[in-house]
């Protein structure tokens, strides 16, 4: 079976989330923990920018959950910049023991498997899962310098400047969020090669690895009361939809989508949605968990999603393969 | 405590390596299970290549472990390469939902570690742990193309190109080499900024992994029949025994650095030694196993090393973080 379904109780017990300028004027920007509408967080370049925002992030979710950085057993994150440096030198500091991954904008769900897999495996008490994206540093890294000004395509969408970190923690019986089960992705290439259609490329990958979820558990889709792609955006999640339908998943009530969920399309230049590991990072441990603690929603099925490739990937005319990892969150009295 | 002691039998069924010309001819050629000595393996990029390489490894460990790609849970890999193309494409078509690790040169050791602990979580009955490096593509990512006949310093390190991979499966009771504890590392950053001197780098990191480990379990360094660095190469391995010394620990008797293994530096043109994820990984995957298969050694602490950068940090004035990940195999009868 592809799905984990978790002996342990997984309390999630923290979480935080910080960002930008756009994010704290979006439609979830009241749940932001911190944010720097310059997007600097004092940083001198933006690559400095993003570690310093992952790191305040990360020592935020960390005093939210009442403890210190040394009670941290190990840290899970990573991040889209090449060697993933945004993460290396926003934790080096920290002096937890880190375990870097990468799953492209999916990472917030891979940080978290792995995390909560940890804690199964009795290795740890208590971990931190994270992961951080930055307009600027995202440009540089994918497209163009800020200053060069591209234009980009109504199915474009724009890298989320946040960072999002989840405290876990096993064994409590206190009521609260806990992770009951995960599906881990397998990758997902439709022969997509426009790197400017991201929802289209990464849409395949969460429609395998939702039909997975629900059929490893045996569940239909209303057991959650919400499906959380992470940044498919408007043109993604209709093919999610649409696929899904053909699988046998009628999801469209319970779906929605981060990258749809962080901006407002209406007032805010985004086209077609939010993306970056920042963009399901902040909705999940800002608005998605505050939700869950109000008592709205029970149950989330939280399933980020990435797209697995480079410049130089692209360059070279690989076509551009999706990978999506799925969470199950509920929460307990 | 940092260091994991596993309680279940986590066996490593099989390993497979490849290489390229240079480590064809070096002293641990015999061991490789392929190689191509245009290093191309059939690719049309030097990308491609890598990840055919990759994908070859792998299926060899599986089919050496007596199973098919359907039998393994997960896969655990990761490479050197900007947003990890190498491993995403060359792992797609084997349909093996995976857990994307970077850890730089140590991935070899940061996939193992997360290998053993879905084992031990109960999450899966059998995974693989991978990775991969190419000279080619580790030039143009970290240096420059190849056709540019840039110069390097006697410090500088060779890139392997080789990758290694092994099958883990649990629950067994037959004789054979076992994954007893893993010591995941913290970053270690003694502000080193010369790229060319990686050895300096992470010597540091892999003093911090191996003195924890060694405290943490209660062993003293003769326990261990090998303690193997991954690519520290002349100048690091240097640093390690010296810096170790300090710390009250002599392992020069049981020391050996895979970048000091895998090439003839009296032969081969490779300056301090070799490097690269391929690096360790070739040499744990073919001669390390084979020789505790053989019996001479009974307990090995393998420790790759990784240097935390990119060119864009280098290009920043940034310095190399690094970056050291422990597992411990034993032999059992």
């Amino acid at each position: 079976m592809q799905s984990i379904r978790f002996k342990e109780a997984i309390r999630v017990r923290a979480n935080a989330c910080t960002g930008g300028a756009m994010e704290k004027e979006g439609p979830i920007g009241a749940y932001l923990d911190e944010y720097d509408e310059t997007g600097k967080f004092e940083g001198e370049t933006w690559e400095e920018s993003e570690s310093r925002m992952l790191k305040k992030t990360i020592e935020c979710a960390i005093k939210k959950a009442g403890k210190e950085t040394k009670d941290i057993d190990y840290l899970f994150c990573g991040d889209l910049l090449r060697q993933m440096t945004a993460s290396s030198f926003g934790v080096k500091s920290l002096q937890i023991p880190v375990f870097g991954v990468y799953g492209a904008c999916s990472t917030m769900g891979e940080s978290l498997v792995l995390a909560s897999v940890m804690l199964e495996a009795g290795g740890a008490d208590c971990v931190v899962a994270a992961t951080s994206s930055h307009f600027a540093t995202a440009e540089k890294e994918f497209r163009f310098p800020l200053s060069y000004g591209n234009q980009r395509p109504p199915c474009a969408t724009w890298t989320v400047t946040g960072s999002g970190a989840a405290v876990l923690e096993k064994g409590s019986k206190e009521s609260g969020i806990y992770v009951v089960a995960a599906t881990p992705g397998k990758i997902v290439d439709y022969g997509i090669t426009d790197k400017a259609n991201m929802g289209a490329c990464m849409a395949p990958a969460a429609v395998s690895t939702i039909s997975t979820h629900l059929r490893d558990l045996g569940l239909s889709p209303d057991y959650y009361d919400k499906i959380v792609t992470g940044d498919l955006g408007v043109v993604g999640s209709e093919i999610l939809l649409d696929l899904l339908k053909a699988e046998g998943f009628d999801i469209s009530k319970q779906h929605m989508d981060c990258g749809l969920t962080i901006y407002d399309r209406n007032f805010q230049d985004v086209h077609s949605g939010g993306s970056g590991c920042g963009c399901a990072a902040v909705t999940l441990n800002g608005y998605i968990v505050q939700n869950m603690r109000e008592g709205k929603w029970k149950k989330v099925l939280f399933v980020p999603t990435g797209a697995l490739l480079s410049t130089v990937s692209s360059n070279e005319g690989d076509t551009v393969p999706g990978i999506a990892h799925a969470v199950a969150f509920e929460w307990r009295e």
